[in-house]
C-alpha cells in the first residue's frame, strides 16, 4: 500500500487542538493497516505570520503543491487584527485556494437526527436536513482586480473590490453541482443577484445553457441570493444542491450550517480540476472557524476535523472503506450520547476535545 | 393644514392590491382631518415597462423629485424575465434610489408577540425581537463602475461588477446607525468582510474612527457578514442596530425579516440627506417583494404597505399623531385575531387583503 501524502495545517485558535485528534485517527488507521499516510506539517494564518511574517511560507506552499491533499483546521483571530492586509491570516487560506486552483468548495449542511433539537429552528423544519452547497472558490470578488484603496485629492479614501466571472468559471462549477445532484436528489438551485449584478446575469445565462445542453434530466431552479437566504430559514428542506458564487456561497453556507445545530460537525472539501496526469489538488477543512474564544480550553469539537479527514480519504485517496469507517465511528459515539459542549443540548454532561478524539478512535 | 405631496407607485404583482388598501387609509385620514395628502400616481417596474418600455418614465421621475415622499409597493416578476437588462423592473427601483440619493435604508425586523409562533425559529429566540438594519443604499456593488459583460477573443463572456465605497459614504451611513442606536439600545454592530474585501477593510476603519470621534457613548462591535448571517439564526436578540453595505444589507435584512414570522408586516424607509432648504427625499416600501405567485388573488397582506405609509407620516411629514394612530390600528386588528393567510398560523380563518384594509380603517 503506497502512502497518502497529506499536508496537515493546524492553523490558529482551536486548530491545533482539533488537529491533534485527527492525528490520533491517522495514527490508528496506519497501525490498523487501513490507510497509510505520509504526513507533513506546516503553518498557516496567524501562526505562520508569527513564525515567518507571512500568512503561509513558500516552503509550506511547496509542500501543499506536492501533497495529495491538504487538511487544514482554521485560521484567524483577534490577535492578528492589526497586521498588514496582505499578510493577515486569511491571506494564507486564500493563497492555498488560488494557487492550488481549488475552484469547487463542497459544503454539506446536514442535520443529524440526534442533534435536531440543538438547532434554533423548529425540529420538524431541520430534522433529516441534507443540503449540499457548491460554492465557487477561486473567482468573484475574492480575487478580482482592481482590489485597492486609494487616497483621493480631497483626502478621502476610496476602496474598490471587483467581482469577475467568465463563462468557463461558471460552467465548471455548474458541472460539479449537476453531477452531484445526479447522485443525490437530482435538483440544483442556482443562486445569484441577476437583478442587480451583471455577473449574476451571466451566471444565470451560463447555468441555464449548461443545463439545457448537458443536464436536462436534473431539475434546475434559479433563486435570487437574498430570497435564498430567506428560504433557508423558512423551509430548508426544499433544497438539494445549491450552486452559487464565492461571496454568496460564503454567506449562505454559514447560514445553512447554523440551521443544522451541527456546526462543529460539518466537514468541507475544496477540489481542483484534474491535470493531464489525473492529479487533482484538494483541501479539506471543517466548516467552522478558529473559535479564538474557546481556544486552549480543550472543549472544541473535533468531529468536523475528523470528518474532513474522512472526506480526504473518500475524494482524494479513493479509500471509501476507511472513510466509511470514520463516518460510522462518528455516528457511533453520537449514538452513545457522547457530546462536546457545542452539541450538548439537554445531555447531562459534555466531554473534552481529547475525550471525543479518543472515543472515535476506540469506536474505530 | 398644507397637503403632503405623496407619489404612489403600486408597481407589480401584489403591489396594486396592497396600494388600494393604503389609499383607503389615505382617504380616511384626509376625511378625518388628521392628514391631508395630495396624491400623484405613477408606474414603476414591469408595469412601467409594459406602458412605456422603460422601468420608470422621465415623467414619473419628475413627480418623484417633486414629491415630499414616494410610497412604493413592489416591483418585478417572471413576466419580465426576458426584458433587456437596462429596462428590467428592478432598474426603476434602483434609479429612484440613486437619483433621489436615498443612501440610508432602514429595515426593522420586529417580531410581534402575536406572531412569534409563525417564525420558523423557536419562540423564545424571537419573541420580542426588535432589530434595526441600516443598509447603505446608493453605493457598493449595486452602482459601481465598470459594470459590464464583454465578449473575449475566445468567444467566452466576462462579467464585471465593481464594489466601491468612499470615506464619506461610509461615514454618513455610520452616523445614521449611531444616531438611531442612541434612541434605541445604544449598540451598533457594523458588518463587512474586512478579511477578504478592501472595501470591508475601509468600512471597518472609517466606522471605528467615527465611533471614537463622535459616538464613544454607543457600544460598537464589528462582525464579519458571514458570521452575522449565522448569528442572526443562532441568537438574534443579541443585536440592536446593524450597519452594513448595500449587498450585505440586502441579504441580511431578508434573513432577519424572515426570522420574525412577520414578513408581510415589515415596512421600510429609504432616506436621503437634507438639502440647503431642509428638504429631504424619502421613499417608503414594504420589506416584502411583489409576490407574483399570489398576485391578483386578493390574499396579500397590506399591513407592511400601510405601515410604510405610517413611516412616511412619521419621518417625512412630521405627523407622529397620525403615524401612531396607524400603528395602533394595526396592533388593534392583530389583537382582535384578524389575520391574512401569510400570518395565519393556528388561527381558525384568514381574511382577504380588502378585509384587512377595511378593518384597519374601521379601527382608525
Ligand atoms: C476565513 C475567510 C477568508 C473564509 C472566506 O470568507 O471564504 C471563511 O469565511 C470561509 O467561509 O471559508
Ligand atoms: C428588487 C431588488 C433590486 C432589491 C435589492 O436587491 O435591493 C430588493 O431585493 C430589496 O432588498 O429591496
Amino acid at each position: 500500500m503506497s502512502a497518502y501524502k497529506l499536508l496537515l495545517l493546524p492553523g490558529d485558535g482551536i486548530g491545533p487542538e482539533i488537529s491533534a485528534e485527527a492525528e490520533k485517527v491517522i495514527d490508528f488507521l496506519g497501525q490498523a493497516g487501513v490507510a497509510k499516510f505520509e504526513v507533513e506539517r506546516g503553518l498557516v494564518g496567524g501562526s505562520a505570520y508569527d513564525a515567518h511574517g507571512v500568512a503561509i511560507s513558500e516552503g509550506d506552499m511547496a509542500l501543499a503543491q506536492a501533497a495529495d491533499a491538504v487538511l487544514l483546521a482554521a485560521v484567524g483571530g483577534p490577535k492578528w487584527d492589526g497586521v498588514p492586509y496582505d499578510v493577515r491570516p486569511e491571506a494564507g487560506l486564500l493563497r492555498l485556494r488560488k494557487d492550488l486552483a481549488l475552484f469547487a468548495n463542497l459544503r454539506p449542511a446536514i442535520c443529524y437526527p440526534a442533534l435536531a433539537d440543538a438547532s434554533s429552528l423548529k425540529r420538524e423544519l431541520v430534522d433529516g436536513l441534507d443540503i449540499m452547497i457548491v460554492r465557487e472558490l477561486t473567482g468573484g470578488v475574492y480575487f478580482g482586480e482592481p482590489k485597492e484603496v486609494v487616497t483621493l485629492e480631497n483626502g478621502e479614501k476610496r476602496a474598490v473590490d471587483t467581482q469577475v466571472y467568465t463563462t468557463h468559471e461558471i460552467e465548471r462549477i455548474g458541472r460539479v453541482a449537476f453531477e452531484l445532484a445526479r447522485k443525490r436528489n437530482n435538483k440544483v438551485t442556482s443562486s445569484e443577484k441577476a437583478n442587480v449584478m451583471k455577473s449574476g446575469h451571466l451566471w444565470r445565462e451560463v447555468i441555464t445553457a449548461l443545463h439545457k445542453r448537458e443536464y436536462p434530466d436534473v431539475k434546475l431552479e434559479h433563486m435570487l441570493a437574498d430570497a435564498l437566504g430567506m428560504q433557508l430559514v423558512r423551509w430548508p428542506k426544499q433544497f438539494d444542491v445549491i450552486c452559487t458564487d464565492n461571496l454568496f456561497g460564503d454567506m449562505l453556507s454559514d447560514v445553512a450550517s447554523m440551521l443544522t445545530g451541527s456546526l462543529g460537525m460539518l466537514p468541507s472539501a475544496s477540489l481542483g480540476a484534474a491535470d493531464a496526469s489525473g492529479k487533482r489538488h484538494a483541501m479539506y477543512e471543517p466548516c467552522h472557524g478558529s473559535a479564538p474564544d474557546i481556544a486552549g480550553k480543550g472543549i472544541a469539537n473535533p468531529i468536523a476535523m475528523i470528518g474532513s479527514l474522512g472526506m480526504a480519504l473518500r475524494y482524494s485517496f479513493d479509500n471509501a472503506k476507511a472513510a466509511d469507517a470514520i463516518d460510522n465511528a462518528i455516528a457511533g459515539v453520537l449514538a452513545k450520547g457522547l457530546r462536546t459542549i457545542d452539541i450538548k443540548g439537554d445531555a447531562p454532561t459534555s466531554i473534552s476535545t481529547a475525550q471525543m478524539g479518543d472515543a472515535i478512535v476506540a469506536e474505530l
